[in-house]
């Protein structure tokens, strides 16, 4: 076989951003389909669930399991520190219809209000204190402190929240029934995406200072 | 036959709250499957879409036409009147996959930031002209002002928005691929569902006053 | 990065017909996915649904965004103009579920009895009166005068049907919950596609020169 | 156990024709679900699909068999025999997604061009040779004589025919992947259901009498 | 409101076993539906997910957290205890898609091969050493040790199998992609459940003498 | 058009073993996609189902006819013959959600306890009597002999088995509502496929002998 032939695909791929096309959710129709690492890097390559499979015979144990969340990951500003674990490091996840998520907060942390537009989450909690909640569409929340060894589910698309409440580190083992849940932050996706300020003011009635500052927060780049 | 069985039956449903379990947007197995209104009111009941159906044999042409929406609905503080239309208000389309709203904004009026859970959006403008747009996973906005006969979409469960920025009312006709899409107002969603103040305040980088003037605004009744 | 792969890309596509496989309707697994169009232009390779998809930092509002039914279509000799509005022409639609048509028909012009194999519709009235139905399983018609302002719903593969009985021209917007709806419309699919004519003549009771002349009409070049 | 709680359901249930709604095709969520027989005859009201289920304790092996179809149903005008099964006559097939029938014709019969809104079917010839086809979007017709033991798929929604052009009688088994396919035979859906005339002679360019004879041929009772 | 009425409701579902229909894994079409506890309760009752809902404005936070896998489950003679969670003791789960288990394995514990007709799973180490793994259906196993922190996927409906290989009781959180993920344990599927003889002995290869012992073990009341 | 593209790409598939990622089985959203053979031969390359399609106008009618199952297959040492029709063999198939199989039985054979992970089996008795049945969660066994016009509804993803107890040989169609049901034999993917044995042991509560007896005889070249 010429390698040739590899080359010019990797490079096609490369060149072209060729972010394939949807993999959707619903029933598999092989046992699995573990992505081609022969076609380029996945995890550089943002959405490329849905390159051409391994041949089966080419499967190993090690494409089923995963490792990378045994250690906590890099804490935000605010307290949070999430492994998503989804087929673009997991490869073995690809059409199953599920992913996972390692969520570690500090004392005091928090997730702050966000939703993923495509899978519910069941959330447990491996150590901790964490006051956890959901919003309804009728704007009821739905939220008190859970422990170790309890589970909540968030209902597919609600927006969701986590805050550490207890005297040590949390660490919360969320899993998604969709191998590409989606997430929305709510406080970037509003105040650090570009929406127009007129708009804002109007929907939170805040002063367009006000406005300001949280572009600043949220979007740094843009609001200078 | 009996009245008193139907007495029982509505008294039964109506005393219980009995709002009946899931109906799925997926295919469906039957032409179409209008609520049998003998049941109770629909239009009181929240949720009531999976009643009994009639047997098509008393199915109306009625039943698969929409006649609410030729006059604008009433306008909210933000200039916004919206008519949203799904089996609830037009039995017709129970199981069929689809419902719709119309939406009608003032010179200057506002949709705020809002998404919907469980449906794609159409939103075609019938007059006027919108800043229209939404926001993606990595937070860049797709905004921009449309005019009368054109068609923007925005995909599931994304935050999406729109201003009326033209000299003259606008009126928008949306349509969704899901019976009961959901909905999701940002502002009142966060603001005022009762989230713990102190997640929202390390949330948004907010004081704790202006917290409290946002209840205030979004949620009167449970910030007093 | 080297020309040359796009134009090898490029060509084989083109030379193979290389429509690429099914893309089905069900939960998309990503915000959006754009095909690429350096791949080739969509608008004229038929089904070209599944392109490999535009990196999403590419995407622009105008991806999402269709201006091109502001104008009225051309008509057909039954007095209808049709556009019909989905991926091939309008992208950022691809993997989201929906797509649209917009329908004009002239003072007594009909849109013949037809079906959408796929999805269910929605016709909302822009402007104008239209006798509008659909025919159910037991071969009921459900049918009446819609005015502006007014809607039906079509429930998925059902036969329906439009005629303009107003004094001035008609416009629909038509929304489905399928990306790829499909259409059969029956006058032409039964008797200009070459069935046996002795099955259509046992099927309808018709004479062979009435067939022989209804295949003329509907099957021009076949049928000489 | 008092038994007039049943009489109650029962009568409940029979007086108010209650149909109920929708069972999707998507993945079943038990092992099986038949319709309890206590709530009223199956065979009699047509769409009882959903009813309460039978305890899984007291479901027997005969309700996964079905034999009724060992023998030929009865002929129509056209030389077919149809035995449709689906939940209301083998409640065992109720939310597994799949149903079948068998169809007998004669030597010369048909099966007219007809379509089933919510299914793709696989016909199997058990004996005979049929002529066999249906047609995709573009009006093309895929037809030709089967013989026994062969098959043909009909893709979901599109329309398709039969015809025995053998010397003797023939015999297909055909099974769908819903349990409830629908059908739609064309010419009674489009002559025998009502439809405006005008419409129908704009449609097919038929005469008013042509028109009012294939209406007395397919709707008897409307037409006079 | 008369109690009479819930009373009559009740005993009807209590004597008829009313097990009710269906409910889909699909989309829901509702934030939430928490089966109604009026209508009897439903631990004792097997199926009995698509009861009516609660209002939701009856709903409580704790319906959607679940406490009851804080401590470890009865053991069996394999050394397994399992704490399945689906909406039968954890109703706020109904129509989400979703459900999950607590697994403990005593050192060498084991537990057996078995499979989820309708789920794929995500098997999370909490604590211990387990040797886990999957047989896809070409008959590879695919297996290794995994250690507290690793996760490991089962793809939907194929085989899988787990041992406690460490010095110390192991813990597993599964969770699954269905609400009713269902579940055939293989050795009591096959020789606990009265297939004849015969065929077992021709599948297995084993002798008359040796599937009795097996019938025995797996199958104790009906064996004697 | 040069040739040579074409032999690049097939080689690039072949020499990559590309097997394309997952079709899945809702809804079609084309009338059907026939996978071209011109990317490499499909009958050799497993799961090769999401091959570009054949442009629409080149598919032909023997594209949607399967002729392959006229004769008996080959049997295997317990009298079974099985000739599977899925996409690979019958392209037509593609994308369709439908899968078929004939299976025939010799007097006294058996087609072993196994099952299909992703549909539901509706077996047909085109002739003879067989000992049909499958197995439910509750390992019960629902099982009985049926006769030639008979036909058994075998629930998505449970444990089967069939065995010929007539006095000649029997011929059973078998039909799935996925283009890839998939296929584990219970005797070959437990005691064939390389579980440690210890696990098998302590499962079944066979000896290391006995276990290394079956393992000989399902897995000849992993046992030596």
């Amino acid at each position: 076989m010429n390698p040739n032939f590899l080359t010019i695909w990797f490079l096609i791929c490369l060149s072209l951003q060729c972010v394939t096309t949807l993999a959707s959710d619903p029933d598999p129709v092989q046992d699995y389909c573990i992505p081609n690492p022969k076609f380029g890097s996945i995890k550089t390559i943002s959405h490329l669930l849905t390159l051409p499979c391994k041949n089966s015979s080419e499967a190993t144990t090690d494409d089923f399991i995963f490792s990378g969340m045994k250690l906590i990951g890099n804490f935000s500003d605010t307290g949070l520190a999430l492994i998503p674990v989804n087929p673009t490091v997991f490869p073995g996840l690809n059409t199953l219809g599920m992913s996972f998520v390692r969520a570690d907060l500090k004392v005091g942390g928090i997730n702050p209000p966000h939703f993923h537009p495509r899978a519910t989450e069941i959330a447990y909690v491996v150590q901790g204190s964490v006051y956890s909640g959901f919003v309804d569409s009728t704007n009821r929340v739905f939220a008190r402190i859970i422990e170790q060894g309890e589970a909540m589910v968030y209902p597919r698309g609600l927006v969701h929240f986590q805050m550490n409440v207890g005297k040590k580190p949390a660490t919360i083992f969320g899993s998604f029934n969709s191998q590409s849940p989606g997430l929305q932050k709510i406080p970037s996706a509003v105040f650090g995406s570009g929406i127009k300020e007129e708009l804002l003011e109007k929907a939170f009635g805040l002063s367009p200072k006000q406005i300001g500052k949280m572009r600043r927060r949220f979007d740094p780049e843009r609001s200078n």
